[in-house]
């Protein structure tokens, strides 16, 4: 248990140092256990496990651009990401993990309790056992208060989800050497520091934002809207059977069809270099790491990894409606989610996409709805601005721009179609059923719950041992 | 408005009177407009719409019969299914419509106000317009009550879902003559009828449980219990944390694969004398029929349907918990439901599969489990028990008998993993949320929701004109 977050960082910075880290950029055509499948290109493991990089043929999509083919990730087992929860002193503490994951940019985040693939608990590659499984399979001692299967970046993953978890324990839980134990509070702390809480955790912690109740300091009215978007049974633009129907409309009116296809067949993406990129330099590549670890499941692996060409901004604007907070929510094409559709961030993209110049031409179809309101905002009005790592397990150095951002009172309840206004009870109660949020709203409904009690503005510089 | 259920027998015998209809067997392969598609053997209509009948190839079912391969329906577009409510006089009425389905035994029963599919709707056929369907595509006048895209028969659709949307208007709506205004009441009295309240109708209903409190005549400790069952935010065995946890734990444990083939190559079924069948004779047969109608939206059709080989029992195990009506759930593998897993009654199967000498051996695997002590039930046990059909569209003379058992207190709550014990209210909140519910447990959570005031045992014999 640490006194505060200082000391907490302090041990993290420890952690950090006990053991060696080194990844090593591979060619694809190099990997180890790796090979482009005879006939598909199709990028597999030689087990024939973990997971695949395959062509995806997107078609009717319903956005700027309407047709496309690109490489995906093909993982079809669901993996467990749990966080166990136990009382001390009576104030529930949640424990995380220093874990290194190759695609951070500073190798090691906070995870989850328990991050495992099916592969990895069933122990396929022969590694050790993972620490705490015990609590998230069955028979479990303690008592689960989230239990649900959701989606992953869906651009880059092909109907993935991974099961999120949180239990309550009474047991003695014993403290392996890189876990500790944190109070919500510290964790609201710490997820104002960029790349230190990893997807995983924030996550699983979108399951834990109806435990919390946002703390409203005296006065400040938008602490205020806060608390009372939070509270159960509150006021609402809109009730759940409204909501609904949006959802089930959004989902009526979505046209997408998608098939996988053999990588080597995915129109302008190719093979060079020992990367897989786009023609146009856009996207993504598809690139190998050689990872070695002194403390993993196994001391060393090689894997594909997608890296971004640009950096992602993830934004909620917010609006209060007679003193009660509502987030603007996107009714969001998921070309790889199960279901196609999804509740997203107001805005999700790479703007380098639409801005000229910065990739050559920008993408076709109109600049994406609301990201001037998000870039533009003026700062008072930024109630959440943070560089946060996206899944460093498959993702290379893939970091966004999470914002909160409040608009003024005379901005337009009356939107497009395809979204409508929240309050935080109402995510609270959509993200307990899986598949609903997009990774990204989860992310930003962990990090709208786990707003600290004090401003943004005041917050401590980071110790320069984490930075 | 019909002052009583006899008066709306009149009105409905004369309904069905007033049009000629004439279902006439066809073989297959002389069907008019449709024909097996080279190379795959599909059948398929010429012009590409409407639904085709492909092969199944089922793996890793984790049923009795582990792998299997079959026909199945393919229909990719959603339907809407809509029911118009309005209040006469300060009561709430659905507008039903009396509709000819070439499946049904009985040709005519009550359907939805708008049953149509996309194909319906946007004229494909060149038809009349459907009635009403303004109250339920967008913009839209009335209020939506409920609105949840549902999935359909999982067994013998391929991730076919229909829109069920309930909408409130308080426009003037003309009263088209096939059309009627039925209260809650009434309905519940007509839903003791076999085969009159049609598939259609019963799930769009479940919709509507939440909005009718079932009466609690006095003394009745079924009757109260039931009341108590439905009670928003009363007690309840598991609490909705628990129960998501267990559903996603189902699905987490489902091994099931399954994808499209050929129909040609489809083993163990082929085409002979017009029809395909299994080799057995087991499960069904798809077959074709003629149509002629002199009010539907085209004068005449053909199409393929499925007949089952036999008769299903689709019930709920109920039984008292302090008080309250608690129902057995399984978490069913549905082989072609969108997510493979769904909530669904405690008994769902074929018996003639399960005893010897009725179709030769009976199914390799385990008895279904709770049938025996559904099909033994003592009769004061049986709080519902009648013939309803499935979709009179798409399935020939396919009736289930459905019941609602209620079991001794004595019996135990301690249930296997596939199974839990829920409330009315419970079935409630989850059958808003689509693709939880298959059809099967939204027509009995219709079925219980609007059991009628008078006990089963005393309810009039039907009218000679409608048996």
């Amino acid at each position: 248990m640490f006194s505060d977050t200082a000391e907490f960082h302090r041990w993290f910075a420890q952690r950090r140092q006990a053991h060696a880290y080194k990844v090593t950029r591979t060619p694809l055509d190099r990997l180890d256990g790796w090979s482009l499948e005879e006939g598909t290109g199709d990028l597999v493991h030689r087990t024939g496990r973990f997971f695949s990089v395959r062509g995806l043929d997107v078609r009717r999509s319903g956005r700027g651009v309407e047709a496309w083919q690109q490489p995906i990730i093909v993982q079809p087992e669901h993996g467990v990401l749990g966080i166990l929860v136990k009382e001390f002193g009576g104030v529930p503490h949640c424990l995380l993990q220093a874990k290194m994951e190759p695609g951070n940019v500073n190798l090691v985040q906070l995870s989850p309790t328990v991050q495992a693939t099916k592969s990895n608990y069933t122990r396929v590659h022969g590694g050790r056992p993972v620490p705490y499984l015990e609590h998230f399979v069955a028979p479990r001692g303690g008592r689960v208060l989230f239990d649900a299967l959701q989606s992953e970046q869906a651009s880059w993953f092909f109907a993935k989800r991974n099961r999120n978890m949180i239990v309550r324990t009474r047991e003695d839980v014993p403290l392996h050497e890189d876990f500790c134990w944190l109070t919500f509070d510290q964790i609201a702390e710490l997820l104002q520091t960029d790349d230190l809480v990893n997807m995983d955790t924030r996550t699983v912690l979108s399951g834990a934002a109806g435990l919390r109740r946002p703390p409203a300091p005296g006065g400040d009215a938008f602490s205020a809207a806060l608390a009372a978007s939070w509270q159960p049974g509150g006021r609402a633009l809109h009730d759940t059977a409204e909501l609904l129907s949006w959802f089930t409309e959004a989902k009526d009116r979505c046209t997408l069809e998608r098939r996988l296809i053999p990588l080597a067949g995915t129109a302008r993406w190719s093979l060079r270099d020992g990367v897989i990129a786009h023609d146009d330099g856009r996207h993504f590549t598809v690139l190998g790491v050689r990872v070695e670890a002194s403390n993993r499941e196994v001391t060393g692996w090689s894997q594909p990894m997608f890296a971004p060409s640009s950096r992602g901004v993830i934004a909620f604007l917010a609006r209060r409606v007679e003193g009660v907070l509502h987030l603007l929510v996107q009714a969001r094409i998921e070309t790889g989610a199960l279901d196609r559709i999804e509740m997203a961030p107001t805005v999700q993209c790479q703007p380098a996409d639409h801005t000229p110049g910065v990739l050559g031409a920008p993408l076709p179809g109109p600049r994406p709805p609301f990201l001037d309101e998000v870039l533009g905002a003026a700062p008072e009005r930024v109630r959440y601005d943070a560089l946060q790592s996206e899944e460093g397990g498959r993702f290379h150095h893939a970091r966004s721009r999470y914002m909160i951002v409040e608009v003024d009172e005379d901005f337009p309840l009356d939107v497009p179609p395809d979204y409508t206004w929240m309050t935080l009870r109402q995510l609270i109660d959509f993200v307990r059923h899986g598949s609903q949020l997009n990774v990204e709203a989860r992310s930003l409904l962990t990090l709208l719950g786990f707003l600290p009690a004090r401003p943004a503005a005041a917050r401590a510089p980071l110790p320069a041992s984490t930075a």
